[in-house]
């Protein structure tokens, strides 16, 4: 069993807001990140398999990049997250993105071969989601 | 004479859009840039001088930061850079914010002391304003 | 389950030194880590939990950081590590540093919630512990 | 138990072709890896295992970074690893590199320290084996 | 007068061989890079010139990317840069790359306005050069 | 006219502190960095000269690093720069760091060939010399 990481990036604006909480709930809850900023953010798409000794592969990275890049990049690239279809009534925290870029490709791979969706909103901030 | 830098860094969103023209042409002129997005910034503020022989340097680092972050960061982090008011009315490219920059912090230090100001949106694109 | 990872900066020296063993036998250990020397070290401290619908978020990442700060950085900042409280009497190595900095963290964080705290002492080395 | 993890580099040529497959599909199924090209590669080797608490160390970094050193670094280094004896014969992806790497550190360990081989050839593509 | 500096990578593979000289002296004055290995290149180009007051630009860096793109990065990724036309003949140093790339993009660029192009071999070796 | 940049590391120890002044203003002076701390310290030495047509090189980079490596990086790594004969009496800053490495190198290359000694104590702060 061989672990491969795929990165890909975008740069998009955001801001956290709970559509359930008050304005002066949601300043306080969020601080700065209430307010409108952005990011250049990286998303870390890690398969789990096996090698198939044919290719020694266990997935053609271009063909990952170019579900990656269609799924994901394609919606998020120079928008606004709270814009975004996939992201719409979401907060759009780093750790909703892990989970929802997660939904966005599982769907297009074999069962069991996505392992981690790791999403960097910065070098100092990241969530992870590995389906469970 | 030595140069010395100091880097400081911010989240914030744009949009590029020229008030001056049409939405087509502005669509043509920044492409996905005229949607609003957003970045991780960071700036590197270069002084040149004379290394004081009292003590070692050519500005104190730390007060030289405290003014980036007064004069820069505590503005721009966080915010949506279209709404600044060192910005407002501006095009928010990366060469507009290296000389709104500069006006911010030159009158704040000895004359001729400020070299360099280097925004970079992302690592692949920056703009450096010299004074000149 | 999601994992949240915030990372932390701290500029330190230390020197590799054990007192249960003689002179020659410590250099001929540690090497020239025997010697007083230093690092820009980083720290990833991860944790993992289930996100609160109400927030999107696992932990408010500022919170997060203030504890970070509080029970580590400001402990080992801009200090000899040798002579920090936390690590008095003990052998600096990465691996040391990981395991007292969770253990300076878990006390303040729901039970199970810390996952792993991983320590670098330069983009070669580093350290991680996960409490087991 | 605690997780060390050293990392070295080194810079290779190389080529996605395989035996078994007609020229077409080799172009078809590698695309422009087929062709002769090449990379800043780094490894990052990780232990598991107990702290000695003679020494704080899981294990000397120096004795790890001159076993890397010698049966990897030395072998491939400034080389084009499809002529390189430990991958004579394979296709040289990521994954392969992993577990040639991973094969060829583990007899020289305690049983049960090798815990991860992670081989980057860019910042954007990696393969890690956990000789599961 | 402003300076706006892009990057682009490419991967390749080379060996430094000068054909004006005998095997063992190549050998001696390249040493281990008179072997075929290769690297993550990276390349910075920075145009210097007024900002327009149209378009808060000094170029559309769309634009540069895509003539950087055309010019260079198409005709040297994922390439032997030993047989790549514009070095055909030439010792593939960092130093020949500034050159041949600063020549393969001055004549698509406004007379004055090409001010560096600094080619990376890895992050400790890079050569610029600025026409001069 | 060629530019080529090396770059090197290390680690080391330091405090800053004038010897010309009672403890108190040191303290107010630097701050916490009047503290014993340290760093990993990077260096980048750039050469300014012709290509020589019969090897495509200013200078062969392993004589330059071999240079570097011999005048500074051992007499600075894994020591503390206040006890470093080279830096002796004088306030370790990075600006005091730049010339005294300027001044090893210099008596070492052919005249005006050395160009810029730039040194980072961290990814934020850095002091360059270019002899002038």
């Amino acid at each position: 069993m061989i672990e491969i990481t795929r990165r890909a990036y975008f740069s998009a604006s955001h801001r956290l807001h709970s559509p359930q909480l008050p304005d002066d709930q949601n300043c306080e809850l969020y601080g700065c990140c209430n307010a409108l900023h952005g990011h250049n953010y990286w998303v870390d798409v890690t398969l789990r398999g096996e090698v198939d000794p044919r290719t020694g592969m266990v997935m053609n990275l271009d063909h990952l990049n170019a579900l990656i890049q269609r799924e994901i990049i394609s919606q998020v690239d120079h928008r606004n997250l709270n814009d975004v279809p996939m992201l719409k009534g979401r907060i759009t925290t780093a750790e909703t993105l892990a989970v929802q870029f997660w939904n966005a490709l599982a769907p297009h791979l074999a069962e069991g071969l996505l392992c981690e969706v790791r999403v960097y909103e910065t070098p100092e901030n990241s969530a992870a989601y590995r389906g469970e």
